[in-house]
């Protein structure tokens, strides 16, 4: 069966299914001009997006359907965590070219519902389209927070301590394996691919952060950790001092760096796409927020460095010399 | 200057510029992760969006970045004017290529930026990226209603009259004139011109028609009268009589199809992208809703048939005669 034989209404009729995991407070879903939604009391709605464009966020013959629709609902949900927020309502826009068959586009909705029901969000409506050449993906989350819990890039304090709740630079790794048709011919490996396909967004590690009382500042780590620190520095008119041995940095990346003859400690600073959160915790907090954050879940965080007055980022070497280092991530325009 | 030498981080900064003037209820706006809101107490969130791709919905060529821009956000501000609602927030994804010139992208954010000041509806982020090829242009617009209130596709009932709030048919004769590389060369043909990339949101007349207490089901004419007339009767399990002669066609549209040998009833019938509202109305308020509407806004509502039980569309010709006229409209998919 063929897109062209079930046409636009069919298609969205056939991925309407499995869309709406949690009724309570939706009064219109897919099927109507706009979704109509109950608004939660006392809490602040949050509004985040993301357009993935084929030959620049993926390849279509190397992903799976699956795995590209896990991933683009992943990166949202990944910014509503970086609010410390509840993720509730997913609208997807889908741009289609006439050469890409049902069986990938029912892929790519089985990785989104699948993402969708393990954190309670529905997909709720969006919009369907052709296009000419590229598969384009459009994600639209919506989620509540506590105003009083909301977590901003804004609010790092100088001495606060900076911490990542996961390793770093794994996702760059498994995006070399693929760009270079390496077969992921170990678990460790395997791992890193996966790190770059299937990220975890850390809605409940952030829902975790923003109860804390001690987090002043986060972000989620998306363009790499050099770029998206300096977001919150910016936002928070302060500077950073990193320690380059306490990069984050998982035994499958130490392995794959040795394989390969790369630095573990750039693929950290400058690798982007690990979704782990990055943030400024309170001086004072920090060891009981730690503790917490490891009964909670069984892992620790990792601390990086801390919250400096300089408004730039230092790196502190193995021998505590400090060098300068200049934001570096993806930039869509700059680095073409 | 271009794109390349202010850079994506740049580009976020210039279009800010103007994006927020409606600041109340706005907590974090354009520059965290996602954008932060108060919700407003006893009314529903409404949430809409539309992809717009090049080579699919508008050649670039054929087009002022102006233009685009206000059309990319008319069509949504349409879909909350459908519900009844009251537009709210907009989000924007761009996917750029290349050879996109700045000074098009400023212009197609000032088209933007135009209607959402006219409509007080804030543009409060979105995503920013490339493309390899085409202009992708994604917009959400949220907005709220009184749960009293809300239009929905379904609701029309056997005996409503179907209304119409504008004429129909000029913005395809606009598309045929662009496609055709004709000249508006008479006030007439630009306004046929204008009907297609300048279509005015009926948010105001929604507003009324919502709190006018015996409209029971609305959508926006967008993929043209019998496709979206058929919209509200499959969602409301009825059928409908159009009229010929009561199709409203405009002074302009009846000297272009007199022009160019088009027949005006086809072009009001499946014309689409005349972002009108298309209604039911109990047929005891019918006559009051029409009073006030012309009271308030210096317009007839154009009446266009009534609600029958049939399950069908039937058009009743000059001489009374019924003709069956099965819905057509674009689907993205089949009509390739």
């Amino acid at each position: 069966m063929s897109l062209k034989e079930i046409g636009e209404f069919g298609f969205i009729e056939r991925i309407s299914r499995g869309c709406l995991i949690r009724p309570d407070g939706v009064v219109t879903a897919i099927g109507d001009d706009a979704a109509a939604l109950q608004a939660e009391a006392n809490r602040l709605l949050l509004v985040t997006t993301d357009l993935l464009v084929e030959r620049v966020h993926f390849l279509r013959e190397a992903t799976s359907g699956f795995n590209l629709g896990y991933k683009s609902l992943a990166v949202n949900l990944s910014d509503i965590a970086a609010m410390g927020g509840t993720a509730r309502e997913a609208f997807i826009s889908i741009g289609i070219p006439d050469d890409c068959p049902l069986a990938f586009l029912d892929d790519l909705y089985r990785g989104m519902q699948h993402l969708a029901a393990a954190f309670r969000v529905n997909i709720l409506g969006g919009d369907t389209t052709g296009s000419k050449q590229d598969l384009i993906i459009n994600v639209v989350v919506t989620g509540t927070v506590d105003p009083q819990e909301m977590l901003l890039r804004s609010g790092a304090r100088v001495g606060d301590i900076i911490y990542s709740t996961g390793t770093l630079g794994d996702s760059r790794a498994g995006l070399h394996l693929i760009l270079n048709k390496i077969r992921a011919d170990s678990p460790q490996l395997q791992a890193l691919f996966d790190a770059h396909v299937l990220p975890k967004p850390c809605l409940r590690e952030g829902r975790f952060l923003a109860a804390s009382g001690g987090v002043h500042a986060a972000i989620d780590v998306s363009d790499g950790l050099s770029s998206d620190l300096g977001h919150i520095l910016r936002a928070s008119g302060v500077g950073a001092r990193l320690f380059a041995l306490q990069m984050p940095v998982s035994s499958q990346l130490q392995a794959f760096c040795a394989r390969f003859g790369f630095d573990p400690v750039d693929y950290a600073l400058a690798g982007g796409e690990d979704y782990t959160l990055l943030f400024a915790a309170d001086r004072n907090e920090a060891a009981r927020i730690g503790e917490q954050y490891r009964a909670a879940f069984g892992q620790p965080l990792y601390r990086l460095g801390e919250i400096t007055d300089t408004g730039r980022i230092e790196l502190a070497g193995p021998d505590n010399q400090l060098q300068d280092i200049t934001p570096t991530g993806w930039d869509h325009f700059k680095t073409k």
